[in-house]
């Protein structure tokens, strides 16, 4: 069944098509007929092929959703990045999540979120019952203006769309820049759900290792050359999973090789407010030519309240903007601009943040130590955020020993959710923010001591 | 300029291809051939084309992003669904809109609003710092399923998604059936941001006549028959912009009819709550099988907090939430969801709903009553809702109409930005809560009146 469908999901066979005949099939998939027969009688139980008697089984011409469960190569679900989100996002709340890419609820500013909420219920009644603008609250748009002319990046409030979340905001520019089967270049490895989005925009995936300087340049130039990816999608500021800063000069030599190819770059800057001091920006560097600049508050605000946004050419947000009208009837709500604008121009704003970064800063370093006697080490010790990216003593399979952490109620994320390439077989990104429960390491050096990697512990 | 543009946006010119030669793209339009070298000198300034010397002009291997504007017939833009969106969107406080489609805010239920947001403010900490589950609030699923059950229709709270809008849960639902150039069936006239959408997904529309008692069946039938449309996307209860209700034997002749040629039916419920009484449903007459309903509250509580819904088959609602995680890392905001749910579920709903209803019928007959005089006539007089389908007097051109208004600040919604056919030419629809101010039947007679459609009576 799984045969058929996939060939149907990838447009090999097309509604109305014959499917192969039961011999031919039972054949190269070297099975019994009956189990083809079996197999084709259930697809025509639920209507995704049809029999025509005397002349065999074709497929319906009704209905071959998209489903992404169908869609790029069909991989352990341990390292499905689709797994790895619904694990995250279902957990039960006993349930720790050093794989989850957010803060916990007590490190958040808690305090200025609810002072920012009550005060949007005394707001204006205008802003508690309309859409908002098409491009999202102007004050807001003003508030992300100044800071990018702070850091040397002019863009007027009117270059800026406020989107969703920044998942949305990238999902807006695949549909304005890309076509099925456009190649888009990514860091290998890089944030699993870009993997995601970019299968249920059908395009062709291809990657650049990044280094702890950032992707590395001499194979970024190689790949432009060999592929023509259209876009480069990136993180800047603090790289996920590798929580690796790009250095100014790795930055021009890879906007110069972008610029040389005709490359398009979408520097996704969602950890930016958590870097000690301002790094290097492929968008500054640019001037927003090439470059389009997104990010978002829900990993230093909520993300119990989104909102994402845009950065670009003027023609282009333009552009987007209709996009987002037509698909979205306009951008995040009204009344969350208004709550995040609130937090984010609270007075305790930056003190909240400073604090938070020295926090991470400690908790970096005491998961490090925690984890270094089970011989887990982080390629590099970043600058600011929440992620260790490590690898893993002997080799060990991180999917393996994230499905055997799931059954002692730890959800964690395996290298090769990150990696294009399946190259991160034996690495595993952490979130220290989420490791304060020491359950974690016990379980850790129970799942990774030798000995239990054979067949399964009775437990 | 534009002919080149529209050329490469719908991909008859592909990049690399050569652009017509000056001499020939000159003598097909009928302009001078300067005309032509200064069109392709800009084009290639802002990096369209490339100009190879000796050679001519090539479309740039670069960058041809996918820009609504360029996509579908050119309408003039009064009656472009984008440009009446952003119209509403983007009116300054003192404009007055009779063309968009919801409530003013004092028509809404502030006081539970307020409440809910309050209560929010004082919720617990994980509400206000998490993504929330991959489908959305349990709780709101679960009054949800409660309500279906009440009308009949079995759907439970695990055959729900909740999408950041209504306007999400089209998009979503397209991504999830359609590819470009499939075809989707709308009713003749329909909810013009449907037509945006669909442009978007690159899908050819075909439509159906829409009658007082639903789709004309007859039409219907046949439209299924030529056209062969994968989807048919329409509204129940009260139907946008008619007012209209489909009675249950249209209900069923419909049902049948896309069951016979197995197409789906979206049917979108975004006005249920403003029905007096429960009229038919397609997907209670099917059970969900091929009907997905879907809905949102942004209409009766307000458009800035938004929170859609999507019921289906449980597994298109599988396939549905993994869509929604690559593309957006999950639904509605969790904060919003909350609040949602505290409205829905507080006492006082029932009571405002049923007060915005008494003052929706009496808003109905007094503007029915203002528009008689000036010869602007509804086709029906719906059940509820806030809209009436108008024809105008003597022939004339509502778009003319909409744009004179425009002057005096007046947003108008001309029929044809709700017709695929374009033969809604001397039809407006009226938002009636959006008219109490009298000035708008004042520059009305000023707009329509004889004599004043000649040549324009300065003011």
């Amino acid at each position: 069944m799984e045969t058929i469908r996939s060939r149907i999901a990838a447009r090999a066979l097309a509604p109305g098509d014959r499917v192969p005949s039961i011999r031919s099939l039972a054949a190269s998939l070297s099975v019994s007929p009956s189990t083809v027969v079996e197999a084709y009688d259930r697809l025509a139980a639920d209507g995704t092929i049809i029999s025509r008697p005397g002349s065999g089984f074709y497929v319906s011409s009704g209905t071959q959703p998209f489903a992404l469960a169908n869609v790029g190569p069909r991989r352990d679900r341990a390292v499905d990045p689709l797994w790895v989100s619904r694990q995250s996002l279902d957990a039960a709340p006993s349930v720790i999540r050093p794989g989850c890419g957010w803060l916990p609820p007590d490190w958040l500013p808690q305090d200025s979120l609810r002072k920012a909420i009550r005060a949007a219920a005394r707001s204006d009644a205008v802003i508690l019952s309309d859409y908002g603008s098409a491009r999202g609250l102007s004050a807001l748009r003003g508030h992300l203006s100044r800071q990018f002319q702070s850091e040397g990046l002019n863009a007027s409030p009117d270059q800026i769309l406020l989107t969703p979340s920044g998942s949305q905001s990238i999902d807006l520019i695949c549909r304005f820049l890309l076509r099925p089967g456009d190649t888009v270049l990514v860091d290998d490895p890089c944030y699993f759900n870009f993997h995601a989005v970019l299968r249920a925009h059908q395009v062709k995936v291809v990657s650049v290792p990044y280094t702890a300087t950032g992707p590395d340049a001499d194979a970024f130039s190689k790949v432009l050359l060999e592929a023509a990816p259209r876009v480069y999608l990136t993180n800047s500021a603090l790289h996920n999973p590798t929580g690796a800063t790009m250095t100014p000069q790795v930055a021009h030599r890879i906007l110069s090789a972008a610029t040389a190819h005709d490359v398009i770059i979408v520097e996704d800057d969602i950890f930016a407010g958590f870097e000690p001091e301002l790094s290097a920006r492929l968008a500054t560097l640019d001037g927003l030519a090439r470059v389009i600049r997104i990010g978002s508050f829900s990993k230093i605000l909520s993300p119990a309240m989104r909102c994402g946004y845009i950065a670009a050419r003027p023609d282009w947000i333009e552009a987007l903007t209709d996009l987002q009208i037509a698909t979205n009837f306009g951008g995040p709500d009204a009344l969350v601009t208004e709550i995040v604008h609130a937090a984010l121009t609270d007075s305790s704003y930056r003190r909240n943040v400073e604090t938070l970064r020295r926090r991470l800063s400690a908790a970096r370093s005491t998961v490090a130590a925690r984890l270094e006697p089970l011989g887990i080490r982080p390629k590099l010790m970043p600058r600011g955020g929440f992620y260790l990216w490590c690898q893993l003593p002997g080799g060990l399979d991180a999917a393996d020993v994230a499905r055997r952490a799931l059954e002692r109620s730890i959800v964690l994320a395996p290298g090769n959710v990150f990696s294009v390439s399946e190259s991160a077989t034996d690495w595993m990104r952490f979130n220290v923010s989420q490791m304060s429960d020491p359950l974690v390491f016990e379980v850790l050096q129970e799942v990774t001591g030798v000995g239990h990697l054979g067949p399964r512990s009775s437990e």
